[in-house]
């Protein structure tokens, strides 16, 4: 144990604070491990050539922010800091004071959305007033629970070529409450649910209150790891499989064509549904990349598809829909109205409006434009600064990389998480997207589009720091 | 049985119509009854003077409608038409119309929210237009977990004179959202809900949903029988007691003061919670009535209150707000999260800034005054048409009476809608607000705000007519 220490006591007069971030930053890169015995007080205190009193004083700040705990007459452990409850709730209150601050503070690699700067404020300010003139107090009363007819409508035609009916489409509030009425519809205690390891943590959740039996199967290059699915299938009854086709959060991973064809297959074989989050589809940067959704090949409705236009459009207006297979269309209907009866009628007027006019279109390419670039600027500071201690994919389109910290750095994504907070960086950790938070400790997710260019660089160089520090 | 079919015989020649019509108006008031052997073809064919085959003819398209079924070999009976499946899609699919074809067709007395002709479409119109040019991106941003804080300090000024500090408010997107939250929150699979008997339909079905064991107990003149209710918790444990303290729907009734007291008390020493949807307090026309909500008596941190601003202000721009205990804070935050991850941001700081302004105030006034008139309308028409036919209280204040059918008169309010709906007047079927469904069926509920004086003295005439039709 007392190797750890070498190079403290090599220092000469060492400080209290000084011993404090020492033992701290050992547990923290797993050195000293959960559950390992510290040194006796008296040991270490020889050791360090400082006073007993000093180490007991160490161990107790110690204890009092859970890196330690005391076994009565045996002496002081090592705690490794519960990674799910305290991580969730530092996270989830810094994004609360991010969300009100307005980003100011922080160089915020979180978010999943795209920047405030690119939004048409103006543009839509206008379809606004164009509704309420046109049509009054109909946009504000409750719509009807399928959604606004006429945003039906276009949707049908700009997104899909008047291949899916507008009565096939069902207006939500975002693409979260699309996944939570499905799972009302469809999901009973204890049936199975199969999702990507690792995935998005808000469809985890939501999966856990239904009280679902979650299997996770890892991703391959091109999507789930189908050998694995196929075995799980020929033992259990699954209900459904919730996926993300494109760009998947958090890998980036896009599944091939091929292995849609056979997901589908399986599919009408072993009676089970696809739920496909088609969250960030419009954002492909690689030209070999080919768009099809699963729903676009879907002979058998054997799909549940959910588009949120807050991840691509505005998250403030709270809109998505859903294309349900017709044998859940009543119960899915049933589960929106008692959630929260309907999605707001002006928004939905306004957005149709905005799509009419061709402000759409404008708005995808300008993102594509502006991401494009940012994309791979990242990807040019990641190797920058981070060669040899990570690994990533290139996924070709959205706007995050997945990060894999190498197994010779001896640092995890929680560290990195509260040493780069401290120097008003922020990333997501990959303990989030696992149903074994653990299993997420050597990764991360760097998310670049509420990041400028410069403070890209600026962050990335601040990560490998920390990196640095651990190694 | 034949003693029916008496007057059709006295008429000489009976049509194929009249015979059909004749049998469903005895199905549906129940003078046949549901499983009844209807006569036997050659005997009514007989008996009317008709060809067998008028009779076959009537009996398949009895079946067709779900009025008759066939046993093999002995011959057809009577089928009260399911009431809740049938009748549930009917009454929606004519909701769903309305609400597309904004209510031109219809007199509509089934809804529950200011008409469309008093909405302050202009001044909306410009706290949007000014949200938008003072906050920007930051009005279409994802807004904070609990609400827009503007907004949340708005209600705790306006609402509550400060007495509930504005980070014990969490902003949903309607009631209807408040109480599935809630109800992901606190109640688990079996856990016991008092509610009232009858209550609010759309809080019934999340309950449902929940699989919880819901125990519904009858309403006296001022709250619910609190006799039986104590009876109740002293043999079971309840988790919570859903209510609406001021003009229940549908009953209209209030909660007394003293009664108030008790349940809380009651609450305290059987530890169990209030959910109190607060849904139309603002509407008191009866001076002696007077608004003391559960949440302001609460002492014990006991009541989550709930508020919708779609029943009293804009149904479409879906916004509500909670004020939970604070024990239950942070696990009704995660439900949140789950089910839409946040409020529209944009219509909550329309609404706060149309609070601000004072426009709220002035707004609730003038529906006040038009309201007033309109109740006091609506008794003078029903006491007009319908006196010593049904019976029904004052319930001082809200947006409708609920009408109980004397015994004496043998219709159902099931058959009163599907009538009353052939000569385009809507009204609502007490069966929708009880657990068991066939309880409501004396009652129904006639709610004036979507209706102007002159047509609610047609539309409550037309109903008597149909009363008479089957007295």
């Amino acid at each position: 144990m007392n190797k750890y220490f070498i190079e403290l006591g090599d220092e000469g007069v060492v400080k209290y604070k000084t011993i404090e971030k020492h033992i701290k930053k050992l547990i923290d890169s797993n050195k000293i491990k959960d559950g390992e015995k510290l040194p006796s007080i008296r040991k270490l205190a020889e050791f360090l050539k400082v006073n007993n009193i000093t180490i007991i004083n160490t161990y107790k700040k110690l204890q009092s922010e859970g890196y330690a705990f005391q076994k009565m007459g045996s002496g002081t452990y090592a705690k490794r800091r519960e990674i799910n409850r305290n991580f969730r709730k530092e996270y989830s209150n810094v994004l609360k004071k991010i969300s009100s601050n307005g980003c100011n503070e922080y160089l915020d690699f979180t978010g999943e959305m795209p920047n405030g700067d690119f939004f048409p404020v103006r543009s839509f300010k206008n379809v606004i007033d164009e509704v309420l003139e046109r049509d009054g107090a109909r946009a504000l009363i409750y719509q009807e629970i399928l959604g606004y007819s006429g945003l039906r409508e276009s949707i049908s035609s700009v997104f899909w070529n008047d291949r899916i009916d507008s009565d096939d489409i069902l207006i939500v509030s975002g693409a979260q409450q699309g996944i939570d009425i499905i799972s009302k519809a469809i999901i009973n205690t204890n049936d199975s649910v199969v999702i990507e390891k690792p995935t998005y943590s808000g469809a985890l959740s939501v999966f856990k209150w239904r009280r679902a039996d979650i299997i996770d199967i890892p991703m391959d290059k091109d999507g789930i790891d189908i050998d694995r699915f196929e075995k799980i299938l020929k033992k259990s009854n699954i209900k459904c499989y919730y996926t993300m086709s494109y760009f998947q959060n958090p890998t980036g991973i896009s599944c091939s064509y091929e292995k849609k064809m056979k997901i589908l297959n399986l599919a009408e074989i072993y009676d089970f549904y696809i739920i496909e989050d088609d969250y960030l589809s419009e954002l492909i940067y690689d030209r070999n990349i080919k768009y099809n959704s699963y729903k676009s090949m879907d002979t058998n409705d054997r799909v549940i598809y959910i588009k949120s236009f807050s991840k691509i459009f505005l998250p403030g207006i709270r809109l998505g829909y859903l294309i349900p297979p017709k044998r859940f269309r009543e119960s899915i209907q049933n589960c929106k109205v008692n959630t929260d009866i309907a999605t707001s009628s002006l928004m939905q007027r306004a957005l149709d409006l905005y799509i009419r006019k061709g402000f759409w279109r404008e708005y995808i390419n300008k993102l594509n434009f502006v991401y494009a670039k940012r994309y791979e600027y990242t990807k040019k500071c990641l190797f920058k600064y981070l060669k040899d201690k990570v690994v990533f994919e290139d996924p070709g389109g959205g706007l995050h990389f997945y990060i894999e910290i190498l197994k010779s750095m001896p640092v995890d994504s929680i560290a990195i998480f509260k040493y780069a907070m401290k120097k008003n960086v922020l990333i997501t950790p990959g303990t989030l997207f696992y149903k074994d938070p653990l299993k997420g400790s050597k990764y991360f997710r760097l998310s670049f589009s509420q990041v400028e260019e410069k403070d890209i660089d600026r962050g990335i160089n601040i990560v490998a720091d920390i990196v640095d520090y651990f190694g």
